[in-house]
């Protein structure tokens, strides 16, 4: 299986070292936009396999062959969008972790629309995945669903430490701020908090054929009640240390879906764990937990990888994490098995 | 999607009442060999919106249209085998919640060929599935994975009671005996633990890519350390109330797998919590937790109509839950969805 990758920032960079251990893909193209990296190797960057140089355009790669793009670019469809139908124009399928490409239909119908014509005029398959959205606050929940007779509603949350991170991604959670300020900079766009809410709910809803009329985001900001620190830096008590990022998805005034994605600095310093949790009210109840939870940047490399087989063989067009023939697992169909 | 079920037991009769709530699903025929069951409507046991007679064997329903037959009659390939053939001949697709079915190569590959050879010529396909074997050791597991960059090895535990169960049950996994009397009905087969660690072993090791050389299973009493009851009865302190069934799957003499499953009555009598576990170690490390378990009857029969629409659109021949094309939900592809 040859790949290229396009971008090759810090996902960029982890797929591609995880892909390149794999015996059974070899990366053929890595492009950039960054003009620093053009003409270098990948492996000044890190520990891979291939001779591979870094170009600036798909355009530069006209004479690899390949199999499937991976591209790592950018969160929304309008970012990614005309990279993808490049990719899939040179008939190449492809896996992004865009997050808004899990269920692009929700917020761009006519370019999700278009992705999904030229990609079947030229037989390849288009899949955006990752963790979240993509897997723990979707996918799971509906491959868990199986054991139902019926689900009334799903209630899940995902806790998790922004410790890791750097100051954008701690800004975006509004981490810092006072409680005005954090409110502030929810109106005026500065707190972001979690991208995903609304493709997780959309792909539920789809396999759940429920028809949801109504989704209600919320961001309240997470104060702390101690002293917490993030990388040697006091975050005073009563200032905020996140984000809890919410969703309630209803039909006709009942609430089928409810999210929560608190995403704070230090959460163990009050002694809250982090966690993956998911509830089904239904026939039976279900009640699941993963602790500590996924970490997200590990899972959605790894998924970005471990789904690659899956996309070739997939149906072709724009299709989702529910339309993948077969579970996924690290190896399948990267080895020659023999039942 | 019209339906023909084998095998109007416990199970039958269950799957029966569920698949007839679904808009989707008719049930257009029932076989049972009990001949006190012959001309009786299906009405007259369960409510379901159709007028069903049971038969005693599939050929009196040759002039009836059916897309897949559900067979319940039977635990191991060599019982059920006659009616899965007789089915895919009459080119029906089968779902079976017979154990050894879940990866029936590991117990008779002749036959389970035999079987994909046979489903093949009559466009169809054949599966095996369940909630264990099927989905919490095995299915469950592989999905999870899939945010892996790497499984060293997996550990999982599901504990139950057996307090719902009858005689025969209770009798299968040496509850009332001594510990004496239990290493006896072990050895003379009478204590018969799990059936289906071999195939959820299988089943994993074929999507890892394991080469599984030794599998090594053991039956050990649960010995009460106080008194329990059991609809009534009493077990005395120092009496079997269980059997704790274990496998331990190796390559090269290096663990792989570890599978454990105590079936006892009463374990909150000595404060054991009920549930399914699952450890993956790997990159990263993964602890799942349902608690409680997921309940055996409810989600077989729930699994065994929810497969329903992707068995029959399913690539032909002898498959697994690996195989299946699209996750899993209890509604997917079961009414209109348009994105």
């Amino acid at each position: 299986m040859n790949i290229i990758i396009i971008g090759f920032g810090e996902m960029g960079k982890n797929i591609a070292q995880l892909a390149s251990k794999k015996e059974q893909i070899t990366i053929v193209g890595v492009v950039d936009i960054n003009p620093e990296l053009h003409g270098k190797l990948i492996k000044e960057f890190i520990e891979v396999k291939e001779e591979v140089t870094i170009v600036n355009e798909i355009a530069a790669l006209s004479d690899v062959e390949a199999d499937v793009a991976i591209i790592t670019t950018g969160s929304e469809i309008e970012n990614v969008a005309e990279t993808i139908l490049s990719a899939v124009k040179r008939n190449l399928n492809v896996v992004t972790i865009a997050e808004e490409m899990a269920y692009p239909w929700v917020k761009n119908r006519e370019l999700s629309e278009k992705i999904d014509v030229i990609s079947k005029q030229n037989n390849v398959s288009v899949l955006g995945t990752g963790i979240n959205p993509g897997f723990i606050l979707d996918t799971l929940i509906i491959v868990l669903s199986s054991v139902c007779y019926q689900v009334n509603k799903v209630k899940a949350t995902r806790i998790n430490d922004l410790s890791p991170f750097g100051p954008t991604v701690l800004n975006a959670q509004g981490v810092f701020r006072t409680v005005e300020a954090f409110h502030e900079g929810v109106e005026n766009g500065e707190i972001v908090g979690h991208v995903g809410f609304q493709q997780s709910v959309a792909l539920m809803a789809e396999a759940f054929g429920w028809d949801i009329d109504e989704v209600i985001e919320e961001k309240k900001p997470i104060i702390t009640n101690v002293d917490r620190y993030v990388k040697g830096q006091l975050i005073k008590k009563g200032m905020v240390v996140g984000c809890n990022h919410s969703v309630i998805a209803k039909s006709k005034g009942k609430i089928l879906i409810e999210l929560e994605h608190p995403q704070q600095v230090q959460p163990e310093a009050e002694g809250i764990k982090t966690k993956d949790e998911i509830i089904i009210e239904g026939i039976p109840n279900l009640h699941m937990t993963i602790a500590p939870e996924i970490p997200g940047g590990i899972g959605t490399v790894a998924m970005a990888v471990n789904v690659l087989p899956h996309v070739i063989k997939a149906k072709e067009g724009l299709i989702t994490m529910r339309d993948l023939p077969g579970l996924l697992s690290i190896f399948e169909n990267m080895t020659d098995q023999v039942k």
